[in-house]
């Protein structure tokens, strides 16, 4: 049996806490500084807030208690948002005292362009930073289906196979479906990337409601399908570019991932309000003032980087329309303009 | 002007004319032996009656007078569905005088697993056969849609750049947009291939119908995500084996099309049946006798091919189970059961 605990009380945190729970391992939730009522509700028998799901036989911690949650663990699990890496890193820095596995359920990439593993090993402390071994768990992955213990699929990405098997066996069920990739940058970063894309793939579901059915009742399916593939190309050449296998993109965590983020979440709700013709900011400050939008984040926090290294030509601008786009839209309100004639 | 000539009346060949008409080219619409309803419709000043749009400044023509609509053609479109290739070479083995550039709208895989762009040319006079230019126009592209001049996306598949560019001026609009292709067998193979895959994605449709909503609320998106991705790499696959470039599958043609075709349309509502727990010949005969479904007609066609080679191992059975189960269900009416272990 593993002792294996996750960080962040969140939709996917929680629900990720079920196979191994199924598994009969030791699962242990620990809630951020934000999870505190979640926390102390599951703590009274009832089920997550937001996940509609209590899941028994899980030990739960408020944050306070991060250190005994982690003490003995065999695997910590990052299920923070990405906006929460730096309070979860300090978290660790300063409790963490040995080497284990690390997989991350966070998605994102850094301004510089690092996926969030490498940022949070980074901050680790010297003697223990090298030994860490990072895995990150990639989808598609809808948590509440999960939570269901409705069939979803996921990539387990690391460095080294031995762990990769071993993690996979504490997890895997007959409804979680685990491949294991030796990709952790590519894998991470589709996962990442895939809701930049989803966000401006939304955009044909605004200007469908925009235009209304066609007179011969034609609805609007090719635009958003030509974005789609146009994504996986820029998805291809963005991952190689950070160090990844442009192979992911085709597989699970891009492809996959990418197809189910289009059919629901908060990305494609703000495509839509773009599409419709709303600006970003506007879009955000009366109908998602609330919601992360985890696209739109990442478009903000790595368009300084996307931009030099294409004003340098280490990225070919050209390739990348849709990302300029995606960038253009959320930092200067710009308009959903579709740049076909720089497609593929 | 170029004076182009469209073989089949349905939805797909009569969308097709009205980019070159509007781009002033000389436009033949010739129905087919089914099409004389609709050729005479709209020879009255109908619109289309499944395409609800009318077309101006189209020359419409039954059958019977092909030779005339022929008569020095720059450009034949073959708009048959894949049913009506044989009639259709036929037809234009007896008519055909010269030898022009014959781009396929039609899509399919014969029974020993050629495309049929290269089924017609093998069917047309020895005397103009290694003169004729093959190429393929493929999706994503919903006729309706295109009909409506809503952006539409399509490759132009063929192997001589300077016709795939003549061709591409002529039919290029601001909505009907046209990335060139060397690669035929690859392109037409995954406008074939996409129809299949729809119809076995479409069974998650069936599944979540029984399945209903998750007390948590949750839907069924992670399961037609994962099936989506598996499908992508039987595609590729099946395009290496058929000589043409996986590349396509990862593009427009694969990606982009399949995603279109699991939006909306018949092979989707087929899979719906099957995921509902209907046998295939009892779903076709109740429910969608009347149909054409392109993707269990091509499990049909191609299954003797496909198990043969995975016998005699020049195709790896474990590669392909999602084209397993579609071959086993349209041909044995077998169940939904979806190959998880067998996946990527």
């Amino acid at each position: 049996m593993a002792k294996i605990t996750v960080l962040g009380a969140g939709v996917m945190g929680t629900a990720f806490c079920l196979p191994p729970v199924v598994n009969g391992h030791d699962v242990h939730l620990v809630g951020t500084h934000l999870d505190h009522d979640i926390i102390s509700a599951m703590q009274a028998g009832k089920p997550h807030p937001r996940l509609g799901v209590a899941i028994s036989a899980l030990t739960l911690y408020q944050h306070e208690d991060l250190a005994q949650a982690l003490a003995g663990a065999d695997m910590v699990v990052l299920g923070v948002s990405s906006a929460g890496i730096d309070w979860a890193a300090e978290k660790l820095a300063s409790t963490l005292e040995h080497a284990v596995p690390i997989a991350a359920l966070t998605k994102g990439l850094s301004a510089d362009l690092q996926i969030l593993p490498e940022v949070l090993r980074s901050r680790l402390p010297a003697s223990i930073r090298s030994d860490v071994n990072l895995l990150a768990i990639t989808g598609p992955c809808i948590a509440g289906e999960l939570a269901a213990r409705r069939d979803s699929s996921v990539t387990l990405a690391g460095d080294d196979d031995v762990v990769l098997e071993q993690v996979k066996g504490w997890l895997e069920t007959d409804f979680y479906h685990i491949w294991t990739s030796r990709d952790l940058i590519g894998s991470e970063a589709c996962a990442a990337l895939k809701n930049l894309y989803a966000l401006v793939i939304g955009t044909a579901k605004g200007f469908f409601e925009k235009a209304g059915k066609a007179d011969n009742g034609a609805l609007m399916h090719n635009l958003p399908a030509a974005m789609f593939a146009q994504a996986l190309a820029e998805m291809r050449v963005l991952v190689t570019y950070l160090g990844g296998d442009a192979a992911s993109v085709d597989g699970l965590p891009g492809a996959g991932d990418l197809y189910v983020t289009c059919q629901a979440g908060r990305n494609g709700r703000m495509g839509r309000l773009l599409g419709l013709g709303i600006p970003f900011s506007r879009a955000k400050a009366e109908y998602m003032a609330e919601d992360t939008v985890e696209g739109a984040e990442l478009a903000k926090t790595i368009a300084e980087a996307v931009l030099t290294a294409c004003r340098e030509g280490t990225l070919e601008a050209t390739k990348l329309p849709l990302l300029h786009l995606a960038i253009s839209m959320v930092t200067q309100d710009a308009d959903a303009n579709i740049p076909w004639k720089q497609f593929f």
